[in-house]
């Protein structure tokens, strides 16, 4: 689980999950299966796309047999085409049948993630920009799901509302300008934090590099507009476009020159890809 | 949030997230908006779809300001346009602003769930058949996810590994029959439990009803080969259809005539509803 | 601990109970037992009865010493009489003596639920009724308690509320009817749970078993009453006799025919079995 | 609940029991009861014996109705009879169905231990004597079943491991005499805190005398020998005695002149007193 | 609470520190006091310093009484001198009793901490430098010690691990070089993240600002040598005075140039503010 | 870790600490350091001092890293000075730097108060008289800073508000006389414990003799007046000294031949040791 910057917070993730599926027992695997069989099965993928999560679902299982074998047959973030077997598990039987769904669960999802990352990737593949994550993620599965993003080839933004400062729309109502907003900001956090703003027009861009923003995020911009905000900025501080991107656009606005780009349905919208064990 | 069954569980996970997002603090809302500011803003859906997870919206609010108001201008289960107002909040600034994005994702995510539940349920409109659930939940969100699959119109599966019987193809190789497996199971589950049991041909449909077992549930089977097994059968078990139900093959599932149509995309590939708070 | 369904919530209550009672420290243990001292000992039966819970001991010792060695010399479920050397202990001094009043608090306990069951149980030897407990079970200590229950000889009702529908009296008086009671019930639970209710009179049978009741509970029934009843229900649902079995009339109750006869004493006034740890 | 010394986690351990109980929902109120319902209800003795509990049962009930009204119509201490009146409730319905169970186990629990205690304290009423409680406690219950003992009249000895040493047999054993291993208790524990030695005999009772003592455990002696120990410490130590005591012996061992008698069996074995709750 | 960016956090450290001194209960105050017996004090400061903390005093009493007055006879950050009252508490005599300890104990503590701060930011009033705090802080209160920093008029370095990259030797000692150290860390964080790079020497402030650092640390430089820093650097980077910072040396440090000077010795040195409280 | 009475308690407090460090992840380390490097440190005095903590800061590394080899260099308890290796430690790197801040942090804290305690201690060689801590610990640490006391050389009072009666002067502002409180705890708390008296005259230590109390606490009291108090008391009672006691007023107190001083300073007020750690 190295991948994970916080293994403990990851277990207890994992934890949490098995409470709410197993609860007082799984009542069919424990009256079918003896205490002591062993089985081995395959993880097998059954559509093409990207393999992420594979640690998880090793940790899911370990946490219900310790002792249990688990082989990697693919790693993260390699492809993965239907009938590719992508783990080999040896185990107790129990810990086995009882873990199944939520590996797999784990696996689908962030494989569905780390797919559409790649497959967003690559309509930018020749451009400057990096295709980011945003905030709008499972509830209690951030940490898996920003993995996830950056398996599939894009980079994280913010973890959360407390490790850097991004003044929003609804920030700015309350301050009242970008500027105020920036110094109020600047006043009280960290000196350790950048500070971001949301724009919606030029004017805004102006105010925020003049404030002192590190970034200045486009929100909503049509790609024109967009490449004059980079001209404007020329690189005194970084460029994020968001909203609404698509497969459509992106390779527009990556055109604008901007430094990232966010997607929310990276995260929200992503479709689970199919995978399955199979005992031998 | 008398629609969930655990409240307090309700709390936990909703704190879990809010600690996942606020971690050691919103430090662009506590350093820009005073303390005592009060605001008032609308939540406003931003596309067609039915509403699900107002009250957990509201939750998440009220955990940050417990004397914020609420008021609801739909209720879970209506359907939704775009521009229309679901709801009002006017609170305690910085607990609008730290709780927006947490709040939203819940309210996105399970009204991606409902309207897509609601999209099948009326494909399937006049038969007897009701579409329900799998454990194929994000980890951590089924008492949600579950919810949102009431709201578009379906039905629930079990709600875990705990309170039911369900011996699938895995348990089955380890138990060696269905006859043997029942049994056991019977032995030891306590007596007020219903014991399912998963099958793929018809012969097995003759040994699990043979068996005593109360629900079969017929596995990636041609709907053809279901209507046989609704045939067998006749009423002595309940009937579920399970295996890569889309929108095009489950109207012809549903005439069947089975008993229920479990589908997992319900909850692992819903496409979040577009959803959106702005301040006024 | 393979007898228990959930096994960490099981190692959950055991923290629990330890953080109980050594709190801030075990002051007389740490105060005069070298921190590297190992012991043996031997748990001992003071008197007659069936053993219950000796993996919980082990449970107990090993959370306090990972390394203790625990050799069981008799299983669950065994009959014991006074001296019978239950179980040798070797491991460190301090873990021994520390857990040596929980180890002994949950056998205790635990050895009594099964002796009073199993003694109830060779009463109605020849029948067919099985006795099942209640959910009069000592706060946080449902698992164990129902697990020896098992080990005595008897059966489980449901786990909690969770997993199944009892209707109660009670509820009759909110719902109105037994018939609107069930319909309720079955709309809105999971399909995969059954449905019981608890009724006074035949009359009361007729309409549970009309509304498609799984089970029927008869509360508090002359022997008499319950051998209609059974006649009347002709294998359509479950029976179950219920409210104040004792030693004396259990025997009756089950000659009535019933399937099932529930104990709130069971785990509710058993008395606890003498057993104690001897260091060599 | 001002009875209770550590109040919050008093608030734990309901909630505890609480989710053991609920879990996932109470499917059958939640299906059944409306969920704006409201209900009056009594709770009412079965059978005669000393109250103890009922500001758990109120505690129980307003964790899941806050607004509950809980009217006291006994307080504990106080005689019950058959078909007394303990309390009133007046409150959401969904909370009152789910909490009965539990509120009453509680009762029941607390209120068989208060009648037990009560009963031997008046077995032994003119003499110096006071009856204590030990650890045979039900794990996790202590601090309520500690409660009830006082509530019967008795008194407690140590909450735990952490607040008193007490220096038994197996300690002995390690540490080679009472001199040396109350020598190593007083270098290390807190001055604050006393120190008790378990004695078998008159010799022993002189070493634990001369070693400095605060109590002594006089453990499964003889009245006649305890009436010797009292001559022999004559008031320079506190003296309890210990083990098998029963309501034949106990008054012979009190009027021994002993200061305190400790049972185990009024924890362990007490059988619960019949509560029940009545809808109106 | 207002001043502390994550409330909910706050109310564990305090429910924690409450739990390790109360325990099983407050037994002096539980048997002398009478449940619903009020009490009038006085938090009244008994030597001169900076005040801070009176809010957490707050929580504290609030914690154990919610309906308790505590009105504020000072704020944090105003000067206190021997005889101050700071505050005015009226309430549950029991709870004003059980946390007095515990509420003087995080005054103290913080007010100390506070004291230390504004010494030394008395000493650099006119110059550009800002006196921050490190992570040497006591285990788990860094919430509180760092708040503490800021009322008495100092700024925050990050918060932990997870909200900045600072490279110190021993991460140079892995990487090899600073330039691949920060290559390596801005391929991988969060793009929203600073980056600060620890040097010993002229040339590594070259090679650091090179690397595009965002801060640039001085560790135990001579102020001579962190004049020519801040020459070479000229505001392209900030720069970070540390290591062994004293009354003696800080206005040295400060008239180098640099722009905040870090302290371990704010809240790992700093001697406690005598505070007490007197009931009326 | 076979020093601290309850050792999952002490694993608590470090995951506690660890979690406010690391939050979601050492973001500096897991970009720079391989996920499988390892390196060899040095943990290094840099001032004069007695030692203590050294198993924390072990137990810091091996939470990080359970197969970490840490040797021990020198013991808890004994001196150091500037430059003398603590312990070596060989690990995985991740683990070495992600901890070595905690580690110090406990590690120089609990040094520096025994420190303290060993310097006030030497002060006092030849009397009788042993110096003990307070309540007055850094909440959440009390366990450690009451450990770094032992090391030290001194004693410890009572741990918390549970395991010893202290009757203060806001209690009997409460009670109205020493007396009637000290009859009131005695009535209701556990008979194994003791009751202290805290007095500021020698008419209150007449009367807190009479009434009972095994500990007398001469507060803010000349040295000549205790000395009187000693001759009133004469051995039966335990005498402690307390309020206002410095490295100058220390001998004098000692002197008057009380049993017990207790100083607050020892864990409000200690200044950290200066120790680090060095890669190698």
């Amino acid at each position: 689980m190295a991948m994970f910057p916080n293994i403990s917070a990851v277990y207890e993730l994992i934890d949490l999950a098995l409470k709410e599926d197993v609860g007082s027992g799984d009542v069919t695997t424990n009256s079918i299966v003896p205490a002591d069989h062993t089985v081995t099965g395959l993880i097998i993928a059954r559509e093409e796309g990207i393999v992420a999560g594979l640690p998880v679902a090793e940790a899911v299982f370990r946490r219900l047999d310790p002792g249990l074998c688990f082989s990697f047959l693919a790693q993260d973030g390699e492809q993965a085409e239907d009938g590719r077997p992508l783990a080999r598990i040896e185990g107790n039987a129990r810990a086995v049948l009882t873990g199944e769904r939520l590996a797999l669960n784990f696996l689908q999802r962030l494989s569905g993630i780390a797919t559409y990352v790649n497959r967003l990737a690559r309509l930018i593949a020749g451009c400057k920009a990096k295709i980011v994550d945003t905030r709008k993620t499972a509830p209690g599965l951030r940490v898996f799901e920003k993995y996830a993003v950056r398996v599939g080839g894009g980079g994280n933004h913010r973890f959360g509302l407390y490790d850097a400062v991004l003044i929003k729309d609804n920030h700015l109502k309350v301050a009242g300008s970008i500027t105020r907003a920036v110094q109020l900001a600047r006043a009280q956090v960290p000196f350790t934090m950048k500070i971001e703003v949301e724009v919606e027009n030029l004017d805004q861009v102006q105010e925020a590099l003049a404030a002192g923003a590190d970034i200045i995020m486009l929100d909503n911009m049509d790609p024109a507009v967009m490449r004059e905000a980079v001209n404007i900025v020329a690189g005194r501080a970084l460029l994020e476009a968001s909203g609404r991107i698509t497969e459509t656009n992106i390779l527009a606005v990556a055109e604008a020159g901007v430094d990232f780009i966010s997607v929310g349905a990276l995260t929200h919208s992503a479709r689970a890809l199919d995978i399955s064990l199979e005992l031998m």
